[in-house]
């Protein structure tokens, strides 16, 4: 697990700009999506009842806007006549566009799910070759996001040229549609998206599927990279892809985000300790934060993680650079322990311990090391330290703890 | 070698869905083929003498059903005038027609091969660039299955797209003939086709051509990985195969499978136990059954593998689902043991440990990695456990052993 | 650190030759560019009082002519009717061709920046589909030296080939202007440029940006070679590139050479002892050597190391043959030891000893290794030293230390 | 270094056959070439002078006919008006078409050398794009055999089929002049040639350039495998590329071989132990046996060596089988030992142990590894056993030693 520390000083220097096309997640996206807890078995009542628990618990509040309806919304075959998509009128007796507008009343945005292939994922019919219909389609409906997958792409993948063209034709189409609709590329990282897609897309997954699992090595995710991986797979443990994570944060920024995939924060195959190790690495590697929950019935320990608003500050903070990797140190026994920093806006930085051994580890953190990028005259410095998983005196995240100079000496993490 | 355990529950939550085109393969293929036992050495005889042994046997009963005749049936040359593939008439006097319907007229399936290349890797005649003649053909000669090659393939290999389109154009001659073919991919798993080849395939094979040895490495099959191997070559011993298999069970389903190649059992390579775990790991990884001894001259050890009607079902079972290695461990003085589990429908699973070390091994078996796919309440409910090795007071594979809770404890294997 | 050696006797065999079509980079190029020191924080200013300090510090007696414009330059967007493009008008008052007539009034020679991409790395416009308009409008300016980078390429790497076309239109481009303008190609290694570009660029960057450090492992910089590296990134510690360099030294000659990245001599982030180490490695790698510490403020250590003569004369030799690793050992502790040798004209030879293990070592140096390739009669001959860092009695670089035979007896390097 | 045993019995299954289209090296070429001893420095009299001691040694005795000039007997440029090739004229005062007539004279056939890029690797002409107008050039010249290189390739590379495309340019263009000219391709193994040049080329190179040494690990032969190999590079020791044959041994048969360069012997930098092991090695594998000493200039060493006709039978043996190894052993201190054993025609086998480490090896070698592929039956055997580089009674090679059975017992390889 982690330690989460927030410092006050001045920022670096950033090596990438962008300016991202439809102005959209400027900062990482937040919302939920019925994946992770549902599957295929989702109907307009999973999302609505979701929707409204969203608004229930004043979720919003922290920034979760989109409410993302994943795979398998889809009728048994498109429109023979017009080609048009169409959802499956068992489950969306209403329509999507219906749906769409009762999710808009709650203040809240409305995601789709499609797969850049002959077939979804789970087997539905595929956008491949209909990304105009498609698009336009989405746009209609009041669309506010696209979750566009891989599946079943018919070999088009190889080269992060082939790969790209496959994504551009739908971008276009979105950007064509006039309505302003996210666009975030699940392509598991293959042909390296942070290479190809940060003026194409909003966000691109890095690695196979999310398993709700602390760190267990799993067959179905065989990389140990997502640099060239061939075989993204799913079942990749929560640590893992913090892992797979660090060398390609350097490519993320305004509008174009490394996703570690949905959160399985309250699903239960972690501890509480883990999830909270989950929640603040995908916030300081500025992930998506799109929770994968049933946020209908969720636990206290839950709802704690989830609205830290700290955590969520420093996601969505206006900087926009992910924390970098200064060191990672294998520990006997298994496991290894990493140290986290990030520059954040007004003079900010986060730091953070990560611990994926089976022990508890007490080491010194160096300043020289915190401050690597920043020099020498910022590792000298005395900062103000608040822990952000601690409460201050109004009950607010992130408790000032005095402060530090050269290094922080004797930390524990469990 | 292999322990082999049939528990009773819960079935799992599918991750991937598909629909294949043809309609066939919905469970893994079982046949017989020539090339293991007899190479380029076939004619007439050779198939049809092979074809009665199968009904003599009541191998028909078991599921075993496709004959199919492999490379070296080809004449010198195609048919000047048409193009036309021609059968070597001294070895098929009376055509492959003639051929084909005594096959038929057995109650069995007839099947054929060729090469996407300019010639077969026996140096025949190949299909590239004459996809649709010779799919046309072998629909007039009542070809049921078609084995396709990867020799020769002037150098259309190297991103999974260019291979999709060299063994997509002979998926869509296949199709365009009217008649169900089966279509068995054999280009080695060059280019990943358990990405690329599931809605154009009925299975496709992960690797270099088998070695009826169980585990010697040989370096005619050097790629430690099938994952974006470059030289798949042959001479692949059957345990270094289910380890090639691990990481792509995830991709087969109803429809489209994994191929390990054809199976060696009886052709004297491998001890008795090791013929049984090649049988049972095939099984349960869901790849083909496709026997490759001679089946006019087999040994009761031989019959009673390929006819354990437990195991087989489990390879046909309705569930589509291979096993998944849950763990793999190295043992001291080489070799490793692995464990393997799967579910299956009616509330069913498979459970294999693996043991290519040279001594034996004893060890506990926890269910909190049996069924880690479950989770917490399978891994608590008590199982009925079947020994599907050893017979029932009937004579039936498939011995009861009672109830198990929480572990299998102290499981030898020899 | 290094150890330096300038020998004297008869060159050996070339294996490659070339004919470069612009006449331009006979040896490696040889100025200063504004990135290291200044990144985006440029001006009009910014570059010309560097070139005043260029000609006051008589940088141009040693070689430097080129002042190189890096990235930040740009307006907002190009000239909307004609697609040209356009400067910072607040930055450059006075346009690029006023400043480009400044510097070449001061007897040196203009640089300017863009990327083979839709933007810069800076996010500025990039030069993707506007390479001819780009070299016009360049050749107008008065420009001489195009550093081209990759950043934003929208996928188009990935092969050899697909990199080669992309960057192949601007050689084009700047070869139809008629302007001698040297080509900097800086696609950071990918695909391979020492393969692909050596008969359209004078140079080719080997890796991902150079970070102003020793040898400290950065995950930004996550390749462990420069082959086939799908991810260059940057941080790229200094001694990692001198690894990443030692393979491809055989692909580099006259008008054709490997770039390791610009300077960091003076920019604060190593010792004296590792700049010296940079300066001369960088050197006899035959590398361009780009200044990127401020030239308008120079400690004396700083301008010794850039102003020493005998190093920038094995850069400059005519041989134009990259320094080969003869061996490299690990030491027990980290880093290694490894030992450089290469010929220049004049029968000279120099010779360098790398440690970057936190240790000093002794050893002893054999002409059995040294003169590997050369052969047994160079290594029976004799030969007059001179150590390069040291001085003279006139205070030249490069001391006659004797004659040596067979070896370099116990040789230490700090 | 090896020990060479040549044995008597039945031969084994042949898994690949192949019809040539040319009718050329059906078995391994043989002959010489100027490359490796002259370089670049080689005129009408360096070739008139080999041709001559070819003839005067009776070399063509031993099947060595094809005296090929390697790079650089190009002039400055093509013919102007027509595109064609020129010859340097101050080297070649006749002309090539009189250089050939006279090595034909002498009853040798006469080869030449090019690039299928645009430049040679020596700098001259290529033939990328001019294939049609050198091959039928090369043909009036009366040139029996093409050697084409790899340099300055455009970037065309990368995928087997960008490779296949570039060399089957040359091949369909050597076809079309109706000559039969052996085509010898040396594209360093990029792109797996074993996979995509069987039926266009006679030979492929497999790796980057042989060095005239044992076994030293050299930074510009950087590639640990020839499989997917992105920087063949040159100054490959002689047993590192016995070790890159091993895995594509299974490609090669009639007219079309693994070329693993040409041959050292005789050139200076390996002992005679070395070079016994260098030339028994190419002959077991079915290398191209091209002789790159000076032959007007010869040791009685280097002559035994390249006379032995027992080593050459095994080269041009009918069967045309490569040997494969066994196992491949570690050797305590460096080095390893490895078993090889190949079919030959007649019912006999060629089995060798190479010792790459620095002391001398003794061991027992089983038939159960000799005879792997072989079976049980062959294992079991009694053979007669022949020493290769042993003279019989009449002072041929091949002494006879007696029988053997089950193993050969304590055998010592230096």
């Amino acid at each position: 697990m982690s330690k989460f520390w927030f410092l006050l000083t001045i920022a670096a220097f950033a090596r990438y700009a962008f300016a991202a096309d439809n102005g959209l997640a400027i900062t990482p996206q937040m919302g939920w999506n019925t994946w992770n807890h549902f599957g295929c078995d989702i109907s307009e009542d999973t999302i609505l009842s979701a929707a409204q628990a969203i608004v229930n618990y004043n979720l919003t509040r922290f920034g979760y806007e989109y409410v993302i309806m994943d795979d398998c919304w889809h009728a048994a075959s498109r429109d023979n006549a017009s080609g048009a998509p169409v959802a499956d009128s068992t489950k969306f007796p209403n329509g999507i566009k219906d749906l769409s507008d009762k999710v808009h009343a709650l203040g809240l945005k409305f995601g789709i799910y499609s797969s850049a292939g002959t077939y979804t994922c789970g087997g539905r019919f595929g956008s491949l070759g209909y990304e105009g219909i498609d698009a336009k389609t989405y746009a209609e409906w009041g669309v506010d996001y696209l979750k566009y997958d891989n599946c079943y792409n018919e070999g088009r993948a190889g080269t992060p040229l082939i790969s790209y063209e496959r994504y551009a034709n739908m971008s276009r189409a979105l950007n064509a549609t006039g309505r302003p609709i996210l666009y975030s590329m699940c392509n598991w990282g293959e042909d390296g998206p942070w290479n190809f897609a940060p003026n194409i897309a909003n966000s691109w997954r890095i690695s196979g599927d999310i398993m709700d699992n602390f760190d267990r090595y799993d067959d179905r995710c065989p990389c140990t990279s997502v640099i060239d991986c061939k075989l993204p797979g799913f079942h990749c443990a929560m640590a893992r892809i913090i892992d797979f994570a660090a060398p390609v944060g350097q490519k993320a920024g305004h509008g174009h985000w490394n996703d570690l995939d949905m959160l399985e924060v309250g699903n239960g195959g972690m501890t509480f300790d883990e999830y909270v190790t989950h929640f603040s690495m995908w916030s300081i590697l500025k992930s998506p934060l799109i929770l994968g929950n049933d946020v209908t019935n969720m636990t206290n320990e839950t709802l704690n993680i989830i609205t830290n608003k700290a955590i969520i500050d420093i996601n969505q903070d206006s900087n926009g650079s992910p924390a970098n990797r200064l060191w990672k140190r294998s520990i006997d026994g298994g496991g290894d322990l990493s140290l986290w920093a990030g520059g954040l806006a007004n003079n900010c930085y986060v730091v953070a311990l990560l611990n994926t051994s089976p022990s508890s580890q007490t080491i010194d953190i160096e300043f020289s090391d915190v401050f690597f990028d920043q020099g020498k005259q910022a590792q000298s410095q005395t900062y103000t330290i608040y822990d952000l998983w601690q409460k201050d005196d109004s009950g607010s995240w992130g408790k000032n703890l005095g402060t530090v100079q050269g290094s922080f000496g004797n930390v524990s993490v469990g």
